[in-house]
């Protein structure tokens, strides 16, 4: 496991991110650049396990919201994390102990470090996806808990706030918060989901950090021995390559602040086509004209050749490369959880139709090997590092 | 002056607040069942003369924000006012003493009585406009001081509420309530513009209540004696009737959180035409493609046989209007001002020009001479009548 992360970690974990973010969460080489600023002046930042958290520990999210292909051409101020849960914590009253992370893909694998770091809090190893989500709600911290998404508080580059103190729902919660960030740019730092560490522990889809840490380095170390990439990616993730091909065609559009569209692919003989539709976050792949993986399961896109994630906003023609489909995590499959991440939740009149298996927050065994070093420091010292920035 | 609203009043400044209006600041009819229904529960309204607050009392403005067209449609809860203040009192940690009006026109001029009453504090008579406007940054409480629209606090119907802690400008501040606005159906209870008594009197537009009062009270009189109830409009306000005839085309649509579009009307003989175009309110008035009126001055529509006002919501084929030109506020024409509220502001290429003379919020005088029995009553009577409600 993860017990900091340091210039070194921001590579594998950049790509490992990016990979588990299925097209969304921002892009990862450009919040890896703003990771890299924040710890070069802080020193690292203290990685907490989500079982050390005190029950009574108050804990909250941080993301950016917002389409990512605005995410590439508005940059960020760089505080809006911190910036955010300070408005938070003014509204509630109270100080956080440590962030939580919202989703694992992409940039927003980065900003509970870039929020946490600047507020001088640990970030939880524990997201709420496993992956990344257009919306709110879509969060096992939220599914048949007594957790709420209010409320919640957002900045943007500027003077600007925003804050919701209360919704009807999770997802009253979002449409709000949605058309606040188009009002800042479509693109703003959120803070909220509010939870004691007792909840996170029950409702969070444990150590994804470390498994975007274990996937990067995976690929960076099937990169060196020019391996085949996107077979280590599948494998690390459970899953399996379903397609290999070039892109022919994007359809994206910045619409009601997220980036939406569909991305074709043709195989190398042009004799079979891929098709994938997407939200933000790719939902839904068919192959010639049948569904062959649909959400919650991830839909990976990934360069033929390196393996390097292809999020949303960079999909371009002409891109060779490999499409992995792997199984999500648990807390996404239950009954309660597909009626807020399924496909009908989305707007496909399909059934969910599970890949099997599957290692995203279930086994931390799976990808510890090879990270021993890391565990030997210990979190004393880690501590020590978090309160004297090199 | 008005010293109370009881349920008397009502008719009365539903009429000329509707007026005054220029179409926009919500139904007046529906907002005056609203505010019988509480008058009738809780007893009149206290009414404070902007000049007897204290120099440090707090206040702030409430009103409805969204589409008049919407608010004919999608009707309140009935405590948003109230509840808007709530959220806001509890974010600045203090609470209010009296409430001000933010735009005198349509049903805005009730939701601070109805909100007023119900919180338990005395309504102001003053408001920021002395007519409507459709932008929150577009308030004479704003131009050239040290007040702020944002803290601004907005409710829905339901349990949704949204805080704007703090905004770059007050123009940003309006983006992003009415984006907020649009997700709560594009009607929303709002409260903001925290200022002193001291700025309330130097900033305002004084009166407004009482002149919406008289204006309702002369129509009301000319009705019944049978008389030409569009010139009286006319004079009252210090204004000409530019226009009689048939609306013959309109153009409305809900965009943004708006009421947008143009209206058409034919004189009897067929050989004149006026055209309108609004947002919400209407804001720019051609006699047969030259300019004869230009916000901030007002453009009122009021039927022409009963003097009643024709808002954005209710325009349509084939109703008789007059049409009245009447000169804008003092407040409202100053060089700051017109960057906000003139012509340009709303992305017409035309200078303003403004009407000769004026009455509103200029001459108290002007309007009280049939209100004396209202003055008899003393303030101590009042606010006994409010800590008691009948």
């Amino acid at each position: 496991m993860l017990r900091q992360v340091t210039l070194e970690d921001i590579r594998p974990i950049a790509i490992g991110a990016g990979i588990l973010g299925t097209g969304g969460g921002g892009n990862p080489y450009l919040g890896g650049l703003h990771l890299a600023s924040v710890i070069r002046e802080k020193g690292p930042q203290a990685i907490i396990d989500p079982f050390d958290l005190a029950d009574d520990a108050l804990c909250c999210v941080v993301g950016s919201i917002g389409a990512p292909t605005v995410s590439i051409e508005k940059l960020p101020e760089g505080t809006e994390m911190m910036r955010a849960m300070r408005e938070l914590e003014a509204h509630i009253g109270r100080r956080f102990d440590a962030v939580a992370i919202a989703e694992i893909g992409g940039a927003n694998s980065m900003q509970p470090l870039i929020g946490g770091l600047q507020a001088g809090i640990p970030t939880v190893d524990s997201d709420s996806m496993g992956r990344a989500f257009p919306e709110i709600q879509m969060s096992s911290f939220l599914f048949d808990t007594s957790a709420k998404a209010a409320p919640l508080a957002m900045v943007d580059v500027a003077d600007n706030a925003a804050l919701i103190p209360a919704a009807v729902s999770d997802v009253w919660a979002e449409k709000m918060a949605r058309n606040i960030a188009v009002s800042m740019g479509a693109r703003a730092g959120l803070a909220g989901t509010i939870m004691t560490g007792a909840q996170v522990k029950a409702a969070g889809v444990h150590y994804t950090l470390s498994l975007a840490h274990h996937l990067g380095s995976r690929v960076i170390e099937a990169q060196e021995r020019k391996a085949d990439v996107p077979a280590v990616v599948a494998d690390a993730l459970d899953g399996e390559v379903i397609f290999c091909g070039k892109i022919t065609d994007v359809d994206r559009r910045v619409s009601k602040g997220f980036a939406r569209g569909g991305v074709r692919f043709e195989s190398y003989s042009g004799a079979d086509v891929l098709e994938i539709e997407f939200q933000n976050e790719f939902l839904i792949a068919y192959i010639n004209g049948e569904i062959v993986a649909t959400v919650p399961d991830l839909i990976c896109i990934v360069t033929e050749e390196e393996g390097e994630p292809v999020t949303t906003e960079v999909l371009r023609y002409g891109t060779r490369v490999a499409v992995i489909a792997a199984p999500a995590p648990a807390q996404l499959k239950s009954g309660v959880a597909l009626d807020v991440v399924g496909p009908r939740a989305f707007g496909y009149d399909v059934d969910f139709r599970p890949l099997p298996g599957g290692v995203i927050g279930r086994s931390p065994q799976r990808f510890t090997t090879e990270e021993k070093e890391d565990t030997q420091r210990s979190q004393r010292e880690l501590q020590g590092n978090h309160a004297n920035p090199l």
